[in-house]
């Protein structure tokens, strides 16, 4: 009677054992599955206001214990603590190709992944660059790579291109009016073919905009 | 020896009138996997100039004998011209949703499908509506429902929606500067869950900015 009930309970100890087990083996094949499918997602603003200190702390020192920001704003998921991710999630390198970039919790994401060594490299418009509140100077100095259109047109592209591999495009320019307060769209695609189209146009404005090539005096006939 | 060379000449006739029909198939069948592949495009701006009479002259009239256009522009294959086959592709509705709207060319393109029965709906910016060029006044006079924001922040999406069917969207604010100035982009996807992000967003603000819901005055406390 005894070996029968040690019997049993190793029975169910193994059962338990193997619901663990399989449950284990899901989650992990879910977890998988996950980060294999490529992302797809529409954020649209305006976003509500958000604190995304916890955020910029965790990319700078993964792991380090949270220190809670005595800002009085609240730190859920908005459109813009999405877009923030999706921009700290490079390793390799972030494109950057903006009409206008002036919220400065933008260009801090953008430092933080200059310092931690992502190659970084913006275009942006030369009209707006000089504008008051624009981070470009800021970055600049940061060491980051800049260049601008030198033509009468605006450079009015807003797309970021994170590792290669993904791009984030849309109305959205980088400010914060933008942001808070008009209604914006944004696309986050990880599809090879939208990619290679916006980088070779990253590409091919990169090369335009050289300062090698700039002409300061009309040519000679 | 007649009859052997009359067997022959059948039989070639017959093995031409096959290869004819296998030809005629695989067309068909090209055809076919080409009008069932949903649209992936990526347009990029400034447009080379371009003449469009031809491609409205066609909608408007479909079949009719083409009148050669006496402007000296080339009516090749462009962003612009690809941009105007999109859109004259509508045949059920066209949901707009643009920050600023003045290129005369995209605004005979959307009469003209106002006119055909397609129903066009405009959602745009209060601010940029009423500037010099815009087409805003010109679509309403002829009859098109036009909706606008009545807050501060802008009304800044530039997206179009074909027969609740593809999305055309991107950085371009359909001016004529913009199309032959600026560096842009627009997507053209035809994906059910991209549209139907955008359809959600459309129908919101169309609601959202429904004259039946302006507050001309505070309200009391």
């Amino acid at each position: 009677m005894r070996a029968m009930r040690a019997m049993r309970a190793a029975g169910t100890a193994r059962g338990v054992a193997l619901a663990a087990a399989a449950a284990t083996a899901v989650a992990l094949a879910v977890a998988a599955w996950r980060r294999a499918r490529p992302v797809r997602e529409v954020l649209f603003f305006p976003s509500r206001p958000c604190c995304i200190e916890a955020l910029l702390a965790e990319a700078a020192e993964p792991g380090a214990p949270a220190r809670p920001c005595p800002c009085p704003l609240p730190s859920g998921d908005t459109a813009l603590s999405r877009l923030v991710r999706r921009l700290l999630s490079a390793r390799r390198s972030l494109d950057l190709c903006l009409f206008s970039f002036s919220c400065p919790q933008l260009a801090r994401a953008v430092q933080l992944l200059h310092r931690r060594g992502v190659r970084v490299r913006l275009v942006t418009d030369a009209q707006y660059m000089g504008l008051h509140g624009s981070q470009v100077g800021r970055l600049r100095h940061a060491g980051i790579q800049v260049r601008h259109d030198q033509h009468s047109g605006y450079m009015h592209h807003k797309f970021a291109i994170v590792d290669q591999r993904m791009l984030i495009t849309g109305s959205l320019n980088w400010t914060t009016q933008a942001i808070q307060s008009n209604r914006e769209n944004v696309l986050v695609v990880e599809d090879a073919e939208y990619v290679k189209a916006f980088q070779d146009e990253f590409e091919r404005i990169w090369e335009e905009y050289n300062p090698a090539n700039y002409r300061f005096f009309p040519e000679r006939q």
